[in-house]
């Protein structure tokens, strides 16, 4: 099957778990205009993006299961995959308004629609929310019901830690770089990004093939989270290198004060003479700015000690992979899962 | 044991759950910038109000048991009642952000600490993963725990139902009293407050006085709807009636275009003419338009209707308690449980 194709089947579940979540507010004899609210809520904020994390869901079963999925079992890991999407909604939702974000996947921030404002803070804490009510509606009478509660609240508050280490280290109104550090890079992308999008969309999938034993959910954990922390670094890579056709919009890391691996890659090499200009450059609004950030970069030779992390990241992270027997592991890990998420990721360009 | 006795031993629980939190964070190796401002967050936002709802939690776990509690017992009643807190603590960070407002508890509201801001929502989001990392802590084991959860991810969404209703029925700057009515009243009040503020209490501690029999959750559901009803009627009635001495503060209502008991009763009665009083001068923030919309209540005897009001509700929520046997009843509810709760909100002055 085609990648549209799996997105387009994927897709076609979301309907149905948004008209449940609306039948249960009908049920609780809301009024109309809420009703109204929290589906547009619902489908301005949910689908729309990649996809990736709750298609990764339905693929991982897939690997593990090793044969067809049944229309029961398909939908299901479906679910569990629109749940993750729904968690990344609540984030996003959130994070546009504390960065005071403009625009989200081509369209106006939530909070920024007429008249939503800050009433997004109770639609993100809406959408959180709804997790639960589908993870009880469906799952509620499976033995690891209580597991997969269990691993959206940690990897909730995990993000949650990751995301206040950033706001904290790089806030856009105060520039110093003296907070950054590749430290510090590491546990943003860690906290922040690897968990929910690569860790949670694999453990869920564990849990509905009916891995238990704790050092299957331990070495996904160890390859998964280098793997989300590559993920990232490309991310910022190609937010400075990626041309507007490859990832779709115009780069403002430097602009916007980001916390990302290039400056702190740069502050690690840079000469007291390039420090200063980055200090009096960096999270400057200005393109004048943001040029002289990037004639550092080139002098830094930033490109190529990106590509040299590359090389060494995939190297890394695919030994880890061959530790898992080719034959699949006694406790339920296939090499497969990992070699297909691997794969997704390497080289992107967008 | 007195109640300022009884606030005090339940305070002196908080530190060491403040203490488990940040030692999580530590823990998981975040820097100490982001250690100390979780605790801040924690130690500002959680302790500091009544505290009615989480002492609530181990009244009623003693009475249940009907004898002293051990040690052990008291701290894990005070756990649930802290998670209450806490739950009570991510709501009104949020709401104050929503309605803008300025001061709570006495000191500016968190988000307008300075250097917090928006970073306020994610500090919301973080009290809420509190409940769950304290709810795994030290109840993991018990055969309720999953319970636990379910009924703390259900009140929240009830919760977040009332908020959503409050917030698009009166915003503040477009006053629209054909919004308002006694029924969106009557469903504001029970999904904002009182799942949360007397189910919630009740619900914990029947689970751990292991009550488990469906029709008592149910009863006890009849019985604690109403009365948070009566609870919030009453205080939409002293923030207009009661005096700055009595209630700590001075009533806003009428200035704030709130959707208060009053203005629904005033609606409900009024002819044309002070229809286009309340029209012309609710929500506007002027002390004559206040006063205009106070004489109208005047006119109306809103003060009688609510001395009517409260004493049906009275008449009423003793009956449906009264139906619970003397002895207590088969499913493990007791009499006292709702009496206590009626005696700490029938005819308050604050």
């Amino acid at each position: 099957m085609s990648s549209a194709e799996k997105r387009d089947q994927f897709l076609a579940v979301w309907p149905a778990l948004a008209d449940e979540l609306v039948q249960y507010m009908e049920g609780e004899k809301m009024p109309k205009e809420a009703v109204d609210w929290f589906r547009r809520s619902l489908d301005y904020n949910t689908p729309g993006g990649k996809l990736n994390r709750g298609i990764s869901v339905v693929d991982t079963v897939q690997i593990l299961k090793g044969s067809e999925l049944s229309a029961d079992e398909y939908k299901r890991a479906a679910i569990l995959g629109w749940c993750i999407e729904l968690l990344q909604a609540y984030f996003l939702v959130a994070d546009d308004m504390m960065d005071q974000s403009i625009t989200r996947r081509g369209q106006p921030c939530w909070y920024r629609v007429e008249n939503v404002g800050n009433i997004a803070i109770n639609d993100a804490f809406m959408l959180e929310a709804a997790i639960y009510y589908l993870l009880k509606k469906h799952f509620r009478q499976k033995k690891y019901y209580v597991d997969l509660l269990e691993i959206f609240h940690e990897v909730t508050f995990q993000t949650e830690l990751g995301q206040l280490i950033d706001l904290i280290t790089a806030p856009e109104d105060v520039v110093d770089l003296s907070k950054f550090s590749l430290d510090k890079h590491h546990l943003i992308v860690v906290y922040k990004t690897a968990y929910y999008s690569f860790y949670l969309p694999v453990a869920l999938a564990l849990h509905m093939a009916g891995v238990s034993s704790p050092s299957a959910y331990q070495k996904a954990l160890d390859i998964l989270i280098p793997m989300g922390e590559y993920f990232q670094v490309q991310d910022d890579y190609l937010d400075c290198y990626g041309t507007p056709e490859q990832i779709g919009k115009i780069g403002t890391d430097i602009l916007d004060n980001k916390c990302s691996w290039l400056v702190n890659k740069a502050l690690q090499k840079a000469s007291p003479e390039q420090r200063k200009v980055l200090d009096d450059n960096y999270g400057v609004k200005s393109s004048e700015s943001e040029a002289r950030v990037k004639a550092v970069y080139k002098e830094l030779e930033l490109a190529r000690e990106f590509e040299q992390y590359e090389a060494d990241s995939y190297k890394r992270i695919n030994a880890l992979i061959e530790e898992i027997p080719a034959e699949g592991s006694q406790d339920g890990l296939k090499r497969e899962v990992f070699q297909s998420f691997l794969a997704k990721v390497y080289k992107r360009q967008k």
